[in-house]
């Protein structure tokens, strides 16, 4: 008989976890000194003592780590030259790097929502009608969230008795009904929104951090970030949350998925004091040099578990990074054009690696087009899960490729959204722009640049220009930086023209729209008075109702 | 006792190396179908049966692999996409990684000059001074060439009895005075200028191939680099000729110094035809896949001889890709600005790798900033060779970092010239510009453009910029890509002016420049009849001296 060392998640209210994070944003001087080294240990010998392998691979756990605006040359395996991640390096190094994974949009919420539901923002309503090609996200104004019509991962994976937590970010509408809790997860330790701020309550209350469905405390208020320093300890907290969880899941013997969401590269970028100006980047490299440091503790704790052979895990991130934010508070796409917000290369390729030891083998890299909807049907393929038959889903299951059985899948395209206008369709090594738009003329008169230091004349556009009947194509082999339009004289050009038109064609006859959630936003559903407002004397006054047509600005 | 398998280098004239060369050189198709892979067993079974390794680590094998136009964001371990150097990125985990590394000019020649001389090419004589901050090199009109008061690598060495050559290309000056069997090395397998061409002969001789003192033939003759599809066994030549040396000087014992200077990757870009389409990249890809598999041949090598733990390598190269190039035949480099034939960090930072197994600890990082330069005081310190004292030397001896005595050597400027002038240093993570320059308008309306979508304003001028009295400074920490110049306001920029400029007026007062080698050119000095030409009935007349101060455009 093993020891328990926790209560069911399912009551989920005096958890190992949530004691352990009270006491952290407390600040208790000794909790923020402990090393997460010692903590790791803690649980390995002293709350739980595991001594067998859960051995059923047909359910492995499995982890996704989802970075918050990480591009895809913040890694060193990816060619930072600072290579301050020699976790994610070693992490590559014993499993499998994705040169060619992408996201779904490049911006946060609408990417969250296709990796949870696999499907495209355009289906899954995370999209605006408001205004073509327009990135919409989830403000605390938002009205919308996430369906009650879409079927999400830990909702999938309950089938096979799977516990599900999300820690960090959630970003799919801060409503009750859109929360985590009411979307499979069993767990939540974290932030329904961004963690912008601060800001005046009497305009816009600071954004709650909730334990379960009960909030904690807000930004800025409870948990700290020090916007002049960049220091905040939510990092470690978001890494004792994800190291407890998986501590009480292995103990109880329970097949888990752990969606990890951290946001410290996120303007504005945060890291706790024993990484601050520790980075040869500045603040940005100091919280990538947390996060990698948290990925090594999570990794080792599966591995002083045990359970190792039997954990997916898999780290990438929610779109490119943020060259707005740049040199201070942004990170690097690597050779790719521009970054979040745009539908080049570095708005959306990803850094990506898979991790498995004894199932994948290290060291490898595969050259497979993937996707943060893969994630959902090779989630569901791991698990042993047939994925649902009602619905379009966009994801491939990639355990031909992880387990080595195939090199590659089907030649698939990977589709570049802005909203909803399908802006670019890669297929094989080439990537068809059918409407470029960098940012508008008036924001980048007014200093807002999503492409700084870059110009490609004719493809870093300041209009929306339309290249439908002749797009703009390059070779992203010979061509990652997106530089070299194929001149549409050559044969290569037509040749991969009539490979793609029908693919593109296929794609928007097939496209059923989902409802739009981002279009309507309303001050009265801001994070005035969340749950357990109460118990803290924290609840503000909600103001009248007075929705509004959302106003996007890119 | 054992079996000797090649004559006394000295001689040179009929060693293994050269019957095998003029065998590939006469294209027999067994030879040409022969993998490298059957030669490295061949050497190690049959030829030499070398038990004994080589112990007098005082007195290590030095192998300098030098590319041609490669770019920092070339090898998968820096970066690039599509991940096609496995053999260099092994050679990095099982070595050490410079992320730090630059070139002494953003050109061939003078790069190389520096490289085996110690010496910033202002000093050493590998400039001009016809036209300010003109970048000049040695085509083959060129009158001069490495001065003969210079003491290059291979003349250091022979104090300790290495055996020397030089495989590639040499770019030193193609006269009889100044080429490599004048200057210390004892083989030489290559040629003495860039491979352009075809020419017509009767204004432009092809560049001929040497071995040793005589020549082979001519590039696009004897020689063939088909420009069309790229094809040429160039790359496969020059592996040949690096592991028969290795075996002749590991089977004689002495201590050897080979120079690899492979140029595969300089336009026109050229791979063997088992190479070539198989890059994700193009062309340019298929040549940095040979070369990849060249350096990994060599490694073999050196494990299947036991002398791995007797020789240093290094690999690193002559300036950054040559953006101009791209996409087809040029290279990438990463995340930094522009390319080649520019100061920016793009022109002159290099992909660099230390290897040295049971000397140099693998997988390590080394954030020394380090140069070509060091390569010289580097390979004197491995022989216990002392430097001459008679001169100004611009290398610093890297042992005590190789050899992880060191985590880094004392803070050591990286100055940036263009040809007499002095555009930029970096200090520490800070670069303050005193002179911008991409190319001249008239170029750059003309299609000559060093830094293709890119353009940072005010950094990438077209204008020779004077910024003397208040440099552009940048951390290249927090911006690699040189996009955020420090505001001049603010007191990081204050302070770190005041730490640099002691530096750079120190440097300026006491730097003696050497006599300008590049300055004049002539159609009479060009490569009509070298030395054999007359055994191959290819002497071409020399027409009449007419000299002119040669005109560099950038």
């Amino acid at each position: 008989m093993r020891k328990r060392c926790a209560d069911d998640p399912h009551e989920g209210k005096q958890t190992t976890s949530s004691k352990l994070i009270m006491t952290l944003a407390s600040c208790s001087t000794a909790m923020r000194l402990m090393s997460t080294v010692t903590l790791t240990l803690f649980y390995a010998l002293i709350c739980c003592s595991v001594t067998e392998k859960t051995s059923n691979v047909s359910s492995p756990n499995i982890i996704i780590m989802l970075m918050d605006d990480m591009g895809w040359g913040d890694l060193g395996v990816f060619g930072q030259p600072s290579k301050e991640t020699p976790n994610l390096d070693a992490m590559a190094a014993q499993g499998m790097l994705f040169p060619n994974f992408y996201t779904a949009n490049p911006l946060c919420s609408p990417s969250r929502a296709a990796l949870l539901t696999g499907r495209l923002p355009v289906r899954n309503g995370f999209y605006t009608t408001n205004a073509h090609s327009r990135n919409a996200y989830t403000p605390q104004e938002i009205v919308g969230g996430i369906s009650e019509d879409e079927i999400l991962i830990p909702q999938m994976l309950k089938k096979k008795g799977y516990v599900s937590k999300i820690v960090g970010k959630w970003h799919l509408g801060h409503r009750p009904q859109y929360l985590p809790l009411e979307n499979g997860f069993d767990e939540w330790f974290g932030a329904p929104d961004c963690h912008f701020g601060p800001y005046n309550s009497s305009i816009r209350p600071n954004i709650p951090v909730y334990n379960n469905s009960e909030m904690l405390g807000r930004y800025y208020e409870e948990f700290k970030i020090d916007k002049k320093t960049g220091e905040s300890n939510l990092t470690q907290m978001y890494l004792v949350e994800g190291l407890d969880f998986i501590v009480r899941q292995t103990e109880a013997q329970r097949p888990f998925f752990l969606y990890w969401a951290a946001d410290a590269t996120h303007a504005p970028v945060y890291a706790s004091k024993r990484f601050l100006g520790k980075s040869q980047r500045g603040r940005y490299g100091d919280a990538v040099m947390e996060l990698d440091y948290s990925v090594g503790q999570i990794l080792t704790l599966l591995q002083s578990q045990g359970i190792e052979n039997n954990t997916f895990v898999f780290f990438t991130s929610d779109n490119g990074a943020a060259l707005i934010s740049c040199p201070n508070e942004g990170g690097s796409n690597g050779p790719f054009l521009c970054g979040k917000e745009t539908t080049f290369e570095g708005g959306m390729r990803e850094p990506a690696i898979a991790w498995w030891p004894g199932h994948i083998k290290g060291g490898t890299v595969n050259f497979q087009l993937a996707n943060v909807m893969d994630l959902f049907t090779t989630s569901l393929a791991l698990a042993g899960i047939s994925p649902p038959d009602d619905r379009a889903l966009d994801g491939l299951d990639l355990t031909p490729v992880l387990l080595n059985r195939s090199h590659a899948l089907q030649s698939r395209p990977i589709f570049y959204y802005r909203g909803n206008e399908l802006m670019a369709v890669r297929l094989g090594e080439y990537k068809a722009h059918y409407w470029t738009w960098s940012n508008s003329w008036e924001e980048f008169n007014n200093g807002i640049n999503f492409c700084p230091g870059q110009d490609v004349p004719g493809v870093t556009t300041h209009d929306q220009k339309e290249h439908t009947l002749q797009p703009i194509i390059f070779h992203l082999g010979r061509d990652p930086g997106e530089k070299y339009p194929i001149s549409v004289l050559t044969k290569e050009y037509q040749d991969v023209l009539s490979g793609i038109s029908p693919v593109v064609e296929q794609h928007k006859k097939t496209l059923v729209p989902g409802v739009p959630q981002l279009n309507m936003c309303d001050v009265a559903v801001m994070n005035w008075a969340p749950a357990g407002c109460e118990k803290l004397g924290k609840c503000l006054k909600v103001p009248k109702s007075e929705p509004w047509k959302c106003d996007w600005p890119h």
